[in-house]
């Protein structure tokens, strides 16, 4: 009797305590459950403007990606290891504006930034204006693993990463025939005072992981924009602008930058979801509500502490792609699909 | 009729209008309340480590500070223009450290980083790691204001600000006797392995305004930490972590910089008041909650669209004053006064 007293006391109280739980807020799912959500730039690419070639071109690569990440996930890798090893992949392929196939700036450089969260313990790490480091995305985590800081940039952060004995390149490495030629047609546009144009693309790669322990990672890596002043810093390196990951929702954004840290979209994105709306409604609340009305151009991707994804542009076009439990990798490019 | 029934639904439609403001959510008040809020930093001094004429210099100081901003507040100056001088008289201080009387990097450097915020247009402008710029803020607000960029860094950002006129220093202008002996003492404790002590001080400058017309600015400027590595950035540069203003809520932060970063917590400040907290509760909940619970030491200065300030902090201290509508300077220095 005093056991079914006690037991049903337990029961109450877990009762009580599943009702604290707002709806939509931070989930405790059942481990198992693995996701992985990736981007490769939002802009105005449309069919008409994207040869079919060249479209399948960047859906293979977010299809192989999508799988590798996947296979980590399912052999036990943490969220943190497949964000870091999601985003080395994407640096490493030319097709992306991050590590190599970086845009180039005004004077001529390839400065990299990138950033990486790891949700269960909200550590963040992130480097910025970095010429020399093959992966950012690994400096990155370098910061927030072997440092107290969050943040470093130019010299300093390149001087640390050498001495962590992380990947140091000639800064011709990340020279690409295709960005040099876009950096000249921006400058021609801009000595005939043109406008960038409608097509303009904002080239960065994303990832966002939930592991089989529940727990979220996110990180961010971009070449930055074509002929950018040089010291310009975006919001690819920005813990709660263009990353952002806690106990229940991770989110990588891609755009105009200077958007996404004035309404510090990827940490609003994270705090309306822990308010109780669904990572859905929250980043469309954001992405389509704030920044849209702001005139700000961009993306997200995210996903929930149970897996659930959202992919969300104001965009003509994002690449994107997701793989959930099931283990398929869905991708997409337009806003039509 | 007509025009009797066309009347009453204009006010039925007012009526709406004003029920869907939440409480605490911006306030549109009659214009004529000025506001002025200022900190120069928080940390772990106290009453038998300060002696009592440096606490009168500082008082005197952020007493004259407060006085000069509410006379151009009261003269019609705009609180971006305020927030402006305000922060330029303490970068020129060495009592501050910002601007003159900033700290020294590990390599004996002065790095200085700043940020200003318009709420009413919720643009806002940034530079980190500059070292000849007499006046960080004005080149943030040069940054806000004159370009299409949030943030420059490093060279980038020295040559935009000269190229833009603004008054440029040899890095010596920087040095003080005071501050190369903090960096002599930390590093002793560093090669004897000592920890920095509980009465480290995060020195950080910062205002938030609100003039005649409703409008609120913030600001932020500083030396970054004593012995700080090369390329640190903290947050006193990023909109959103150590600075952020909105139509209705302006936030200035000073403290350890990373966990301002992961937790954005000038931003989520403001959120929670437009959520419906009163300015002094979305303190509250982020300097004790928030910051507190993840081992964060800082404080933040804040001011409502109604003039309404909190000044809130969990160290022993923060210099910090506030002037209302009366013209009154209130000064403290203690977390017990």
């Amino acid at each position: 009797m005093a056991r079914l007293i006690s037991h049903s006391i337990v029961l109450i109280g877990l009762v009580l305590i599943a009702c604290e739980v707002p709806a939509g807020g931070p989930e405790v799912e059942a481990p198992g459950t693995v996701a992985l959500v990736i981007h490769g730039g939002a802009g105005g690419m449309q069919r008409s403007t994207l040869s079919p070639e060249r479209q399948a071109e960047y859906r293979h690569a977010l299809e192989t990606t999508l799988r590798a990440g996947y296979e980590l996930l399912r052999a036990g890798s943490s969220s943190l290891d497949v964000v870091e090893a999601t985003i080395r992949r994407m640096e490493d392929d030319p097709l992306f504006n991050a590590g190599r196939g970086a845009v180039f700036t005004a004077e001529g450089k390839n400065e990299l930034d990138a950033s990486i969260m790891d949700g269960a313990s909200t550590l963040g790490g992130a480097v910025a204006g970095v010429t020399t480091v093959r992966h950012p995305i690994s400096a990155a985590r370098a910061v927030m693993e072997r440092t107290e800081h969050v943040l470093l940039a130019g010299a300093g952060a390149e001087a640390f990463a050498e001495a962590e004995g992380l990947e140091i390149v000639d800064p011709k490495y990340f020279w690409t025939e295709a960005r040099w030629e876009s950096l000249q047609r921006a400058q021609e546009r801009e000595r005939a005072a043109q406008p960038g144009g409608a097509a303009a693309a904002f080239g960065t790669v994303g990832a966002v992981a939930l592991d089989l322990d529940g727990r979220v990672a996110a990180g961010t890596s971009t070449g930055g924009m074509t002929n950018k002043r040089h010291g310009r810093i975006g919001d690819s390196p920005i813990i709660g602008a263009g990353t952002y990951a806690s106990a229940g929702c991770g989110v990588s954004g891609t755009g105009h930058g200077e958007y996404f840290i004035r309404f510090a979209v990827a940490f609003d994105i994270c705090s309306r979801h822990a308010r109780g709306a669904t990572i859905q409604e929250a980043a469309d609340q954001v992405v389509h509500g704030v920044l849209a009305e702001a005139g700000g151009a961009g993306g997200i991707i995210a996903l929930d502490g149970g897996g659930v994804p959202a992919l969300v542009f104001n965009t003509e076009a994002m690449y994107r792609g997701h793989v959930l439990a099931d283990g398929e990798p869905r991708v997409a490019i337009f806003n039509d699909e």
